[in-house]
């Protein structure tokens, strides 16, 4: 019996590109010193952290001092929402988000709202596409903060960010627009001033960068409060002495990504939509939860009318490849996915959901092995369902 | 003309001991899995951030539930002083520390302050040892906490922490104690149940672990409020996915501290108390600021008469030595160090202070270069201030 492992779970985590490993390990070695140090160690290793960001900044077509390193995706959002509140709350009392963002958004808008903030989380349709006319008519004067995800974690949907960005121009200038972009970013294109986009956040672990890092894109002369105080590095507001090999191998690990992205998403695509045609083609009762023509190229998620998709996650597993039911984050809670109810999913498929997620190292091989075990798998446990 | 470099600046960063960089590799390539998947690769991971944590936790003798991993010691501060004021704000509105501590301590306090807590900076003696008298007298049922770091960053005075733990207990056995030991972990003997510890920080690049790590004891049973809200990763209390090889490394290079430790500390005091001889008996108007009776054994501090601290440090760094004014953090900013001011440094030595910080991987020969360059450089640049 043939056995190989394919790992597909790539909107939860990444395994570490080898280069950018190896760039983690020489930069590690070389520039341990702390950019604060007065000598040539410190110098050479602030050097380095100038040449990450502007790294990063050349992706997003950013400026250098516009890009801060964080801990991670968790971190960046935290900053942004918390910092944007706490700098313009006198503003007002309105924040605005969707039905569908990941926990470290949803969780700190919950806290805005015990704390009395009026909040708005905006429906979607059954793609998973936000509404924009509700969007319209809950902007006004009020509104400090407009907190959308670019691409969903769990069914890819891509949001459409100009018409957002615009919408929110239009409707209140002074309104903050932060995008989390950790699905989004290398996936599709993001235009920062073209979209009106003010604060947007990325995480490494999920590009195939270090884990325990992430950036976030603070337009300039935009002044948000810090989360942790402390030594005021990186202009005050993200203390703490910097990671630079990790921040810096975040870079390279952003800058692969840009090489070839095109190539890389074109082929991601192609992949993503073969395993679908595969699988309604040879599964009975399966609904295809991501909206295919609006999404990010990595992921497919997927729905099996009466299984569970814990079962199904443990029987793949057991045949060398590895999906998620959802997202990692809440893998492990009980209830059903937050962002399936918000699309409607009927009530047969809702427990029956599979998260497939490709990345640009998967192969066609790869791909072709998994999709058959994934059809065998379903109709393993359908029949046994029966 | 020999030309060697001695870095003596590891209180600022030491360099990542080579093994724990290869152990960070090889967990970085195995264990790339989310620990929050519900497939195996994600087991594997939860595993290993299973074994990290019962490896600082056994450093500590405290439980593996005990142990939360950061992204370094100034979130481990943050956490440990907004949490717990943020938990228990009902109880009071008093808190304490003292005037020489960690600007992540410190900024934090003045930030309580400006929001109306009474917040009491704790006098400290010419030694920088704070002042127990003043602490039983400020302490009362409404503190709710007292933040004092064991080791001083700067002077490496240790503070008297079973006093202060007893003191805190016998005054209220509700108020949290918090000891930042970034400085003082490994260096010297930490009891936390004798001393009546809650909340202690690490920081893992000041060990020769990886960047962007730390960790916090949290006293079990003690639930104290999280500053990033988003997937209730370690119980809830620090969210984002986890860094299993950041976290994994830190805790080896705990492990490895820990071995050898007794004989590494001794070694490490003789090197540091032959340099003060050395330079005591080399040049004129010398004045140590570092308690050597009573300080942990890797920090030595000391002024000179009419000199400047960074000029002394740019000269040694072109003799291939590398100290520094004082913290890494502050030595960019302006102004002279709250620590020398706490502790009445004579106006004429205040700015002449040098750092000079030793880790277990300095030896004979290398300390032996460096003090002579330090003789050597320090007499250059009285002779042209003369």
């Amino acid at each position: 019996m043939t056995y190989k492992e394919v790992y597909l779970d790539n909107s939860s985590t990444t395994f570490m590109d080898p280069k950018v490993l190896d760039t983690y390990y020489e930069t590690m070695k070389k520039y341990y010193g702390n950019p604060s140090s007065l000598h040539q160690l410190g110098v050479e290793s602030e050097k380095k952290l100038k040449e990450a960001k502007s790294i990063v900044a050349n992706t997003l077509k950013a400026k250098p001092q516009e890009i801060l390193f964080t801990s991670g995706g968790t971190e960046s959002n935290n900053i942004a929402i918390h910092g944007t509140i706490n700098a313009f709350r006198n503003r007002g009392n309105k924040i605005i988000t969707t039905k569908i963002e990941h926990p470290s958004v949803l969780e700190i808008f919950k806290y805005y709202e015990s704390l009395g903030f009026e909040v708005i989380y905006l429906d979607v349709d059954e793609s998973g596409v936000v509404n924009l006319e509700q969007l319209k008519t809950e902007l006004n004067r009020e509104t400090i903060l407009v907190s959308i995800m670019v691409v969903n974690n769990e069914i890819g949907t891509e949001q459409p960010l100009w018409e957002i960005g615009q919408q929110i121009k239009a409707n209140n200038p002074l309104c903050i627009f932060h995008v989390d972009a950790v699905q989004g970013y290398g996936k599709i294109d993001i235009d920062l001033l073209a979209s009106n986009i003010s604060l947007l956040s990325l995480s490494s672990h999920k590009l195939h960068g270090p884990k325990g890092v992430g950036a976030l894109y603070v337009k300039d002369k935009l002044k948000i409060a810090p989360i942790m105080l402390g030594g005021g590095q990186q202009i005050g507001l993200r203390s703490g002495t910097e990671n630079v090999p990790g921040f810096y191998a975040m870079a390279k690990a952003c800058e692969k990504i840009f090489a070839n992205n095109k190539q890389d998403t074109t082929k991601i695509s192609k992949l993503r939509n073969y395993v679908w045609d595969k699988i309604k083609g040879s599964t009975k009762d399966a609904l295809l939860l991501t909206p295919l023509d609006y999404s990010a190229p990595h992921i497919l998620n997927t729905a099996f009318r009466g299984l569970k998709g814990e079962v199904l996650v443990h029987a793949l597993e057991s045949k060398g490849v590895f999906v998620s039911t959802g997202s990692a984050c809440s893998s492990k809670q009980q209830g059903t996915s937050h962002v399936l109810k918000a699309i409607d999913v009927p009530k047969e498929y809702i427990e029956g959901a599979i998260r497939i997620s490709f990345s640009r190292y998967n192969n066609e091989d790869d791909v072709c092995y998994a999709v058959e075990k994934i059809i065998e798998a379903v109709n393993e446990l359908s029949l046994f369902m029966a």
